[in-house]
This record gives C-alpha cells, sequence and structure tokens, in this order.
C-alpha cells in the first residue's frame, strides 16, 4: 500500500486572479503545503533536518492538469500519494479535491519529484540516498 | 518555422525563498509573463480581447523540469516556442535561460496549455475555435 | 469592549525569502486572512454578500511594524481589534504573535482601513453605509 | 535636494485578485522593486553587499494609502524620494503614478523604515551605522 497523506485548505482571497479563480501558479504552493505537512506527519521537517547528514529536497519536476476551477472560501482536500521512492528521489502525486459536504471533486491533480541532496566537502549540494529513517517511513506504489 | 518570442526579466528579492534560490512557483509566474507578453507582440491583449467573441485563455496543463537554481538579480530570458496549435488549443514551451554576458545556461524547461474559451449563452466559459485573426499570426512547430 | 478576533496559522515556505524570514508583504496577507475569517465569525463572507445592497470592503490605508522576523513553521496568532467603526468605514488593529507553548511574543503590529463600497447607478464602486446587520455586530474601541 | 529614483513597471496578471484589481500587498513587493533598482542605481546590491562590514537592510516600518486602483496591463511609475536619512536608517517616500500618456495619475503614497544592520560576533544582527560608501550618495529631504 503506497503512503498517503490529505490536508485542507481553504482559499484565500490573495490567491484568486482577476478571472475570479485561484491562480494556477498557488496550485504548486498548496502542493508544497501538503508535502510540508507530510514531512511533519512522520516527525521530520523538511527544512529543520534532524537527519545525519541533514538533507534538502529540491523539486527537479513538477506538473499539474486542471480540470474544474477553484473559487474564494471554496474548501479543499489535497490528497499526497507516494507514487515512486527511488534511493536519492520521491515522487508525489496530488490530487485536488473541492469538498462539497460529503462529496469530493476532482478538481486538478499534478506531481511532483523531489531529489534529496546533502551538502558536499566543496560546499555544493549533492544528491545523496534519503536518509533510512525517513525511507523506512515510506511505501510507494501506484496512485489510484 | 514555428512562431517564438523572447523576453527578459530579473529575479526579484521576493521571489526568492529561504532556501536562497527563486520558489519553484514562480517560474510559472514566469511562464505567463512572457505568455502575455507574446500576445501584446501580436496586438492583442490576453484580457482585453477585441475579438469578437471575446476570448479567454484558461491552462488546462503546465509542468517544469529546474535544471539549476535562480539567485536574486539574477537576469533571464525566457524563450517562449508554439509547440502545438490546435483548432481550439495552443501548447507552449518555454526555455528558462540564465543570462551571464554573451553566453546562456538552460536552467529550467517547461511546457503549457491553453485553451479558448468564450461565454456560452448560459453564460459559462466553453471552448472555442481560436479567431481567425489570432491564430493566422502564430505557427506550430517542434521546439529546438 | 471592542470587538476582537483571534486566528492562528502556520508560517509557509513560500512566505519565506532569501534572508531565511517571512517577506514582509506576507503580513498583509495575514493580516486580510484574518479580516475574512472574522467576517465568516459573523456569519458573512467578505466577498459573497447576502446582505442588501451587496457590499464590497476596499482598503483605503495599511500599515506595519516589524519587531521580531517570523520563520518556516513558526506558528503565528493574529488577534484583531476593531478600533474604529464609523458609519462607511472600518479600522482593524492586528497584532502578530508568536506562539511559544503557553506564551506569545508579538513580533508585529499593523493597522487596516477598509470602506464599505456598494455599486451606484453609473456601475462604479461608491462608499456607502456598512448594512446594519453587519454594523450591529461590531463594536469598537482602543486597541490594547 | 533629496536623492529621488524613478522606475516603470507593468501590472502582471498574477498580481491582481477576483475583484479584478492589483491586490494591496503586492504594492509592497512594488516598492521594494524600486527599492532596490535604486541599491543598484547607485552601485551597490541590496543583497550581495560590497560594503565592509557587509550590511542588511530590514523594514522596521511601512505603509501605504491607496486612492485609486491599478489593473491588468497598467504601466506605473513608482517614484522614490528619501525623506529622511539617519545614521543607521533610511526613510523612503513611495509614490504610485499610473502611466497614461504623457499624464501621470497618483494612485497610491506609501512609505518604508529601513534599519541598516551588521552580523555581531554572537551570530546575530544588530543596528549598524551606514556604510560611508552609501550614506555619501543619498542626500534626505521633504517629500513634495
Amino acid at each position: 500500500m503506497p503512503t498517503t497523506f490529505s490536508i485542507r485548505r481553504r482559499v484565500e482571497f490573495s490567491e484568486t486572479d482577476m478571472a475570479g479563480i485561484v491562480h494556477f501558479s498557488n496550485f504548486f504552493r498548496y502542493m508544497e503545503y501538503a508535502e510540508h505537512a507530510f514531512f511533519r506527519s512522520l516527525g521530520f521537517s523538511i527544512h529543520t533536518q534532524t537527519t545525519d547528514p541533514p538533507v534538502g529536497w529540491p523539486r527537479v519536476h513538477v506538473d499539474c492538469d486542471f480540470k474544474k476551477p477553484l473559487r474564494f472560501e471554496d474548501e479543499i482536500e489535497i490528497v499526497l500519494t507516494v507514487t515512486e521512492k527511488r534511493s536519492r528521489s520521491l515522487r508525489f502525486e496530488f490530487r485536488f479535491l473541492k469538498v462539497k459536504g460529503e462529496e469530493r471533486e476532482e478538481v486538478a491533480i499534478g506531481n511532483m519529484v523531489t531529489v534529496c541532496v546533502a551538502r558536499n566537502e566543496a560546499g555544493g549540494m549533492q544528491a545523496c540516498p534519503i536518509p533510512a529513517e525517513i525511507a523506512s517511513r515510506i511505501e510507494a506504489g501506484d496512485a489510484s
């Protein structure tokens, strides 16, 4: 079973644009919001690492398909699924669901690939194996 | 020859994040910035349409691959290429080049698919043919 | 007793800048976030008005004094106080408190003046009296 | 004569909100945009300091009064004036002018106070005198 995580959020006014809908760039902020909450749910802050070595997670790829617009004060549920776990990278799928009482309407779906990096001796960032204490808590699988 | 367009921009402080680099969501704002300047270069504002009917261009897909980070005050050149022209949609490729004197370093590459829509009788938005005065000025082709 | 309202929020990564702290412009988004939640707490959405006439609330003044920085994942409490209620405008004070267990540290304090407007016959926006159903639920007073 | 500096900018789509106008928080990004270009005009990058010691400029106060809305693709001129120069701080006034051919319409006016800081021996940031090579190039005076 792939690791999944979900979190809710309400659309803020400053996230809308003059078309009256959420500006498409904000879906990527929402992805990051879910990703960071997911890491916290595992006991890690994505940027105050307690792992040895301390690691970072730059993105190397993101994409998103937009099906329906989101509007001010819409409540959304973001469902993160780990769809690939490699030694040095993770792939997440994000489904954006508009909450309508008990129902959910999928409004967008996207993906993000992040690489685990640590500082090398020269001071630069370099891909490194995902620390065992993180990797052991994540299982990848096909998204539904 | 596919239609291409390029524009420059300097990275602003508010576009960086605590990792010291441009937040990845801003690459999508940069794409839009180039897209809108491209439409202006054709004589159209993307949102004050003089076409009949007035049309809008919601995005249905975007993606981006990140190769190198951008930093505060970096000068970038964004090269837009029309890679697909269908009756009701356009596909753009965006190459992000860091300007280093006469040289250019590709730091990211992305794509956007937009659909031409007009308001239907019920007041909703519906895909419609790209107005001839716009379509005639765009030629699609493989990106380099 | 002046009307007060408070709400919490966690600093998101995309709200930081390369100085490692929350970009100062985001304190104004936080103000708006608290303002809109305050209106919802009164039973009104600030933009889906059920009042007659429907009203909007453009800002005419905002200010903020910054005392301490906020960082990624800091939990903050935003305390809104209505400090002035006039027939056509409201003044809010916002105190930004960093949550440290049971303690609170004030990191910033700001103000916002909003004017109640409705659409006039010519289609423009014009200041108008705050609808009674809103005004009656707000009491102004000196902020602490 | 107070030091002044002006720069132009075109309103971007992502800077608008569902009210169809520039979101008020973006006026502060515009202030910063002008401030940083002003520093570059003096030969300094605000964040890649060549001064000794290297200094930073956190804001301690900002305010803005909004008179008229700005809309997508409006061209604006931002006029920065140094209204106060103290040993460790600067105060800027920013006038936002909408460009209409040869005419200018003032749409907003704001202020920013920044403090010159350097890293102290304990690693923290502390107010310090403005380096002479910067201070000598700035003259303060009353804004018009």
